[in-house]
């Protein structure tokens, strides 16, 4: 049941936005009343905030991953991470959109902690790419918080326009935008 | 008066959010009355649906001016409307979160017209990519409507974390997406 009334919320919340969708809206869909609702969470706000939790624990989960895997170059390791924002948008899009939109209807200290882990997960790309221009695979001459911040809005914004059961196939965006911040940063490839 | 009551209001929107801020809240900054609010506007919605046409309306009108532009190759015209994009965040930043965060508490009548012309302002930028293929400035294999989604997604995610005025210069970080852009999509520089 907390996975259901998660769920629905979470449809209710891109759809409405969450200011506009009472606990009475989600409770009405899964046809429980709100004594069920707050068996599970206290309130909307520990609701979205769990919601945000989720979310970025898991990125911040596989990024380590892709971090701590030896096999990688730093190149490897800047593609699979794009790969995996691209692909999050099948199984996780509206979740990515209620996280990208609503972080301002948390409380003070929630949107503290929230803002850290996006900031870790940030400053792990940073750090990729500061290797890379190390390891000789990127320029020397980056602005690297600048490049990251680029990779960000390329994946990011692509929660708000794509949609993977239309005529772009994932892979070919992946591809793309693969290829855009590489060659944008691949010390092969200096203009 | 209606000015004093847009800026503030966008002020307001940024901060709080458009549900959170009243129409007391803003005749309370300005200390004026309800009334006063209402000679100007008939609802809070109309004063949200003029910030979104002014932004977007003056876009329109300075990319046609870059477009109509003879003097310009289709690598200038490109790179105009990133400096233009970027440039913005320092007068306009505060009306460019408004309208990329609220668009969903306009009426959908309205929301369809500022969706019309959002589109307008993507098509444009398509097609001066295409033309730019077409005179062989940029590759012949291109995506090109994803080519568009990822400036666009570069330049609005500026508006999130970008502040002018912090370490990093704007002609800085508009050099660098120019850059990036033009090396993913250049005919001289390809793989």
């Amino acid at each position: 049941m907390k996975q259901k009334l998660t769920n629905i919320s979470i449809e209710l919340f891109e759809k409405k936005g969450f200011s506009e969708t009472s606990i009475q809206d989600i409770v009405d869909e899964l046809k429980v009343t709100k004594g069920t609702f707050y068996y599970y969470f206290p309130s909307k706000e520990k609701l979205l905030m769990d919601i945000h939790l989720d979310y970025i624990t898991h990125l911040l989960d596989r990024q380590k991953l892709i971090m701590n895997d030896k096999t990688k170059s730093y190149t490897d390791k800047l593609e699979a991470m794009i790969k995996m924002l691209i692909l999050d948008i099948t199984d996780k899009g509206a979740s990515g959109r209620v996280f990208f939109r609503e972080i301002r209807h948390l409380m003070n200290v929630n949107i503290n902690i929230i803002k850290e882990k996006r900031a870790l997960f940030r400053l792990n790309i940073e750090q990729i790419i500061k290797q890379g221009v190390e390891a000789g695979e990127f320029r020397p001459d980056l602005q690297v918080s600048m490049v990251t911040f680029a990779i960000l809005g390329l994946t990011n914004y692509s929660y708000e326009w794509y949609r993977p059961d239309g005529d772009i196939q994932p892979a070919e965006l992946i591809s793309i935008y693969q290829e855009m911040v590489l060659n944008g940063i691949s010390n092969a490839n200096r203009s």
